[in-house]
């Protein structure tokens, strides 16, 4: 950070207007200006969901205290009866209309016939905490109230929270459509080929492990305001990442018209993909709303977005490497269970496309195969989590890849750099058929093992006696699916709006798209807005997740900006009387490049082109839309480097060393992308170290508050140092997602680093003390 | 009307969502649907700026009492000391900051450089009611408590409130800048050879008339309530005609970026190009709303607006027509005063762009030559007022063609036909250089004539003692200047909604833009939404005024249409398999013409569209955007019939019989085309026989109360028959504007029956009893 200029003084803010101020000056592409998203965070202006409608009627649920059961009977007279409490509602209430009022089934390829989530128990619950029933009241107090008076009465049945032992005989059965719990089953890769290469290699090496099941815990819960108008339609201000996909979902469990509903997300505090998913809380709000003829609101209590807010990962795995002699890797085989929950939301991550695709990770495998069985389990639903199939995958292959090197006796640095893909050979194509754009694996490994050169590691014990272990975990990461809109509008003064159906929390949008727009446009960002966030303000969008808004949505402002430049400089060329390839941009506008004399302000362009005499041609106005689409994926790509302390007698462990060397292709904002690194990186080792979503015994989320959950803290976490490298992608911009690259590198680089240090086999995550000194023990 | 469906059930609004629905059928272009605006404002759910911001602070300006006065001293002591008063302001307040808090100087091309109007006087007033201190309190009752305790001492200045006096010398000077207080001559057409024509002329026949000061009278008055954050910018609600006009407007005047003022304009209570203007109150509250941290709301009187808001025509003239002994038209010379107020805001129409161009109006008149002044006088500002121009231009020769008549003792039908421009000579070229796209004016003329034929006339006195009068009126009207945004947007589940720069206040734009789009595309109208008056839901715009809306507006939203059919035409022939040449629309999507067989529904396409696998060479999404201006404006034409029959003992008459017969080109909806003729006739009856705002000698507007200044009423009112012709423009729609020729038609119309009925030269606008009776005793 340059620390010339405050936080406070700088930049402004997304969306922004009146403090999109900026100096102009070093705020190109590969520069890092401030985030101009920060000072009013850092003022405390920030608005939430939750800011918003002060005056609505409160929303809240009922949960089921079961994790399987069947509802007999809602008793909801004693709280309707409750002062101040405006209705209460049950499924029998919301089956009345047109309205499906069910959260679509998950979109990947299902096996069997399931019903969506019904945003009320139909007659059933699978998960603990499932919406039974809903109270909407005058406050939220009065609405906790109207909870605590309605009675159900429910008739337990089996639970079962691993998704292993729930496809095994005699386990409690979700849905009779799944008689053994396999909502999916996804298959990548040729299988005989792939037991044709383990059939005749040298070596086999297999790896059982447990992908944890997380709770995204963004800082701000979900939340939603609803409000209904017979002409307007609904507006729905919530907590989202993809407000154009919200509309969507929105559109089909309230059964309206897109075009009726209008999505507004503010500021929103951290979202991580969950944001991104369709719960219960806004299309009940939205109802309710229509329903009652007034605005509602409901805000998720801690407890109530761990218990029903969509989880991440919960993979169970098989893994095996098959290897010749000399280390070459001839074929991966690898079955995994993925637990999904309670109801099919969204595959868990776990179909091929999302995780099969990563597993060759930068290796060369000429064989490949891939099961996975999606599994329902008596647990809140799965869903994508930051990171979001990549993570399951790499932890996979960067586990196997230690054990085979200690198998083997090799060096796992060696073991990786013999497999890798060379940099001669991108695009690259995959045994299971991904496309890897561009690449250049080996610096970056290098650069990462010369960073903990001369760690002590193998369990070297150090001077206090702790046992000293190094880790390494290289990773390929697909950024950018999906399309995005961009729109670059001058207004006639000069000013620039741009939007993208993008939503930033967090990411630094707002910045990034105003240097890219200042890099094709003579305007400083200063005088470039940037507006997401709102379905009436923006034509369409995919929103933000699966690190795809600097490559989508960056791409499509870009371009938009090209399509501006390219129209302003022939206005420009007509008020310069000149020919438009003899007109260059200058700082503020244009010039005849040979004369380098009268200058045509941008603002003057603008102005003319909103005014009378345009050239022969050229329609007024002076902005461009483009849907933009990657024909494929951009792949990000580096190794992580880790070296521990473990504590022998705690069972505590340090990390001494952390570095990170990503490639993510050209870096509008490096500083920008050091943050994500540092963000994923925390939440990477976070997963490895600590948090674990964990059901009791009676299917209840034992780690349902913040107090239970175990996310890292500052002293979990060490001094990351963030190294990088630049091989452009194919895109125009030349650019990569980075937005998960922490998270997908992290936890197979810790834990093969504690793996390292105990010279055991392999430890699940997370490596708490309790788990690290039973294996100092055994 | 078809009758066949109740409004209330029919459709549903502008800007609307929930209630667009629609048949379907019959909703084409040239079909009357119901209007969807209708239902809405029936039920009483249409919300007016003063409906929101019921918490905002209030403003209320100190009006001067003096039209021409110094302001020696301002004490605003004792009002700032009333418990509720938040801020009293005056000019040295707002002269700190870096807004200009000047509204612009009018566009038009002035002959001297005068100050724009400040929003508070800055140490002298110009006309009666101009703001001089503005208050802001807890609510509108406070506020006027405020404003009665401010304390303005004044030193009175000579005031002239008619603009010829206020040439003469020894009258009041308003600017030192304009010593004679011309601030511009307009001269179009050729002086020498007009001057050659007339002096070769057998016969010269010339008028002196008024076009009595109008005030544009809609139910609802201006009002805007103004929000600042310091993240977002300005947000200003306001009952305006032209979002993105105002948008620009309060740019300069706030000193702000456009891209840091957001318009939000909801409905309006009727416009009549008055709500497009610029006027203190919106500016003032904005800049209130930044300094105090609060919103703030202004909502003017019904004296304020009329005192300080814009008035209308307010014309001088002095013209002659030279013919040839047969009657044949040689030469037209004009010389016209216009009063433009106190401050030069819009050149009040009589620029020579807006006034001059129409004064050949039908006629084949080889040389024409109109010089305007543009004259200060201490009065409101003039501004456009529907016609804008050309109302006063058309009464100019129209009065001038009866005249003639009566001196040539000739029939003034035959004296029009004679010098009409023939059907064959479109595009039609007259001598100030305005080119007529279409025309085909003799039936017109002959239809009205037909529908008067054998009524009484001349001065004849009917069984009642009446005198009988028929007058005709012949017009032409520019209409469809300047550009327009039109977006079609389709959303993945096929609804549309469409936005456009004009914007709703009465016209049904809702209901027309739906059809032209239901015309293009294959969806009926119910699932398409239109959307206006958001700066940030809308690209641009210029507004809707000039009879402008569906000429441009909609001819923007057709080609988008058109873009989208394109596109939805290439993806149906990808899931047909088949070429895009052999698809053709259906009723609800596109099919083999060829096969007849399989169909692919627009909902089918419009979800290909935003998803995967879209065939080569197209990029995502299914929307279009276009600028749409008109190579040159659109002529509307017609002919008005009227006959009167005028008590000559009271001086009131009635009106027997008025028929309108216009071509506006292809009319989207009958229905509504005959609404605006109703609307217009009805204003342009007002302007002839009661309306007029008068000032004092003192300088005060004595016309300052609905009550004081005379509105026609319904028994002021004939049935009005509305007869059509079609002859389409060479836009892609054919169409013409239609919201103004009411308003230029009726004046003349009007006053030549009354003058007919007289047997008098010629009486000066507004035909009241006491100007009848003063007539009928000469």
């Amino acid at each position: 950070m340059s620390g010339e200029e405050s936080v406070l003084e700088a930049e402004g803010s997304v969306p922004t207007t009146a403090e999109s101020g900026g100096s102009g000056a070093g705020d190109s592409i590969g520069d890092s200006p401030l985030r101009r998203e920060d000072a009013r965070a850092l003022r405390g202006e920030t608005t939430y969901t939750d800011d918003f409608g002060r005056e609505a009627a409160a929303l809240a649920f009922v949960r089921s205290p079961h994790a399987h059961a069947h509802v007999d009977s809602i008793d909801t007279e004693n709280a309707a009866a409750i002062d101040g409490v405006l209705a209460v509602y049950t499924w029998e209430d919301l089956a009345d209309g047109d309205s499906p009022m069910e959260l679509p089934v998950s979109t990947g390829p299902l096996d069997c016939e399931v019903p969506g989530h019904p945003v009320l128990a139909r007659d059933r619950v699978r998960y603990d905490g499932q919406p039974v029933a809903a109270v909407v009241a005058t406050d939220r107090y009065v609405a906790a109230d109207g909870v605590d008076a309605v009675e159900v009465a429910y008739d337990p049945l089996g639970v079962e929270s691993d998704p292993v032992a729930a496809t095994d005989e005699g386990a409690p059965t979700l849905f009779d459509a799944a008689p053994d719990n396999v909502a999916a089953v996804g298959e990548l890769g040729d299988r005989e080929e792939t037991d044709r290469a383990f059939d005749g290699a040298e070596r086999v090496v297999a790896v059982e492990l447990e992908n944890n099941r997380l709770i995204p815990s963004a800082l701000e819960p979900r939340a939603a305001l609803a409000e209904f108008d017979r002409t307007e339609g609904f507006t729905v201000t919530m907590s989202s990442q993809s407000p154009h996909g919200h509309r969507r979902k929105l559109s089909h469990t309230l059964g309206v018209p897109e075009r009726q509903i209008r999505v507004i997300s503010p500021d929103v505090g951290g979202g991580f993909g969950h944001k991104g998913h369709h719960h219960p809380g806004e299309a009940m709000a939205a109802w309710a709303a229509r329903d009652l003829g007034t605005s509602v609101k409901w805000t998720a209590t801690r407890s109530g977005n761990y218990r029903e807010g969509a989880h991440g990962r919960d993979h169970r795995t098989t893994a095996e490497l098959a290897l010749d002699g000399d280390g070459t890797f001839r074929g991966l085989r690898v079955d995994t269970h993925a637990g999904i929950g309670g109801f099919a939301l969204g595959g868990g991550g776990a179909m091929p496309g999302w995780y099969g695709r990563l597993l060759a990770s930068q290796y060369e495998i000429p064989a490949v195969y891939c099961r996975s069985r999606c599994v329902f389990t008596t647990t809140a639903p799965v869903h994508s989590y930051r990171g979001a199939g990549r993570p399951e995958a790499i932890y996979v292959t960067e586990r196997l890849v230690d054990a085979a090197a200690d198998e083997l006796g090799v060096d796992p640095v060696d073991l990786r750099r013999k497999n890798l893909v060379g940099a001669d050979d991108f695009p690259h194509e995959t045994a299971v058929g991904a496309t890897y754009d561009s690449g250049n694996y080996e610096p970056t490994l290098d650069d990462a093992v010369d960073a903990v050169e001369g760690a002590p590691r193998g369990g070297e014990r150090d001077d206090d006696g702790r046992l000293r272990g190094v880790g390494i975990a290289s990773y390929v990461e697909s950024t950018g699916g999906g399309f995005e809109s961009g729109v670059v509008r001058v207004h006639p003064d000069g000013g620039v709006t741009v939007s993208a159906g993008t939503h930033d929390h967090g990411q630094g949008h707002g910045t990034i798209y105003a240097q890219i727009v200042a890099e094709e446009l003579p305007v400083p960002t200063g005088e470039i807005e940037v507006v997401e966030g709102d379905t009436d303000k923006v034509p369409t969008g995919t929103g933000t997740f699966g690190s795809r808004s600097t490559v989508v949505g960056g791409n499509a402002v870009a371009e938009s900006a090209r399509s501006v430049f390219d129209k302003a400089r022939r206005i420009a060329a007509a008020e310069l009387d000149a020919d438009p390839t003899e007109v260059e941009p200058t700082d503020s506008g244009f010039a005849v490049a040979s004369e380098g004399a009268e200058e045509c302000t941008f603002a003057e362009i603008a102005g003319a082109a909103y005014g009378r005499g345009l050239p022969e041609g050229l329609s007024p106005g002076l902005e461009a839309t483009t849907f933009y689409e990657l024909a494929d994926t951009a792949y990000t790509f580096g190794t992580h480097a880790v070296a521990v302390a473990v504590d022998p007698e705690t069972g505590e462990f340090d990390i001494e060393r952390y570095v990170a060397v990503d490639d993510c292709g050209v870096r509008v904002n490096p500083q920008i992308v050091a943050g994500q690194v540092h963000g994923g990186v925390a939440q990477g080792i976070g997963q490895a170290r600590t948090e674990r979503a964990t059901y009791d015994e009676d299917g209840g989320l034992a780690a349902a508050t913040m107090l239970d959950y175990a996310l890292p803290r500052a002293n979990d976490l060490p001094d990351i140092e963030v190294r990088t490298q630049e091989t452009p992608s194919h895109n125009e911009l030349g650019v990569k997602g980075i937005g998960e690259g922490g998270t997908v590198a992290a936890p197979p680089a810790v834990v093969n680093a504690v793996v390292d240090a105990l010279g055991v086999e392999h430890l699940d995550m997370p490596l708490t003390p309790e788990t690290v000194r039973g294996a100092v023990e055994n």
